[in-house]
């Protein structure tokens, strides 16, 4: 089905690759204002283990279609997610 | 490069599908408890409006791709973080 687009596959991993900056640098503002503020009572504790088990999903989804972009995003997306898990546990 | 790997494609895209329920589903235990406290203080506004930006490029990812999973997955995580940021902005 790729070859319907005109696009070629290197246009579509950087796309990926934007995407998986973008995603990635999300967490960083939350871990910031938790660091900052040292609160992270209003956040649920299934929101970041959730993801973090869904994230490691798509990693291996990732890997199976050897997508880099979807690997690499994701694999710091878990990172930030248990990050924040203990940072909500050392706050609480 | 898939003809490296012994799976199929049914059995990718099955595993892209559970990823993309599992971190779709990552967001609404968050809004359950935003709805029953009525308090997202905590939550930095730049983790919903980045991860966005960043999964409708995903969005698009998926749609170049022909990924069912990413389009659909990313497409309902974009509706919670934007359901989040109307949420903060309502009880704030």
């Amino acid at each position: 089905m790729k070859d319907l687009f005109l696009m070629d596959n290197t246009i579509i991993e950087l796309i990926g690759l934007t995407a998986g900056v973008v995603t990635s640098a999300g967490f960083l503002p939350q871990l910031f204002r938790g660091y900052k503020t040292k609160k992270l009572e209003d956040i649920s504790y299934f929101m970041p283990i959730v993801l973090a088990i869904g994230m490691t999903l798509w990693f291996f989804y990732g890997f199976l279609l050897n997508a880099i972009a979807i690997m690499v995003a994701n694999a710091f997306s878990v990172g930030c997610s248990l990050v924040l898990i203990f940072m909500k546990k050392i706050y609480s």
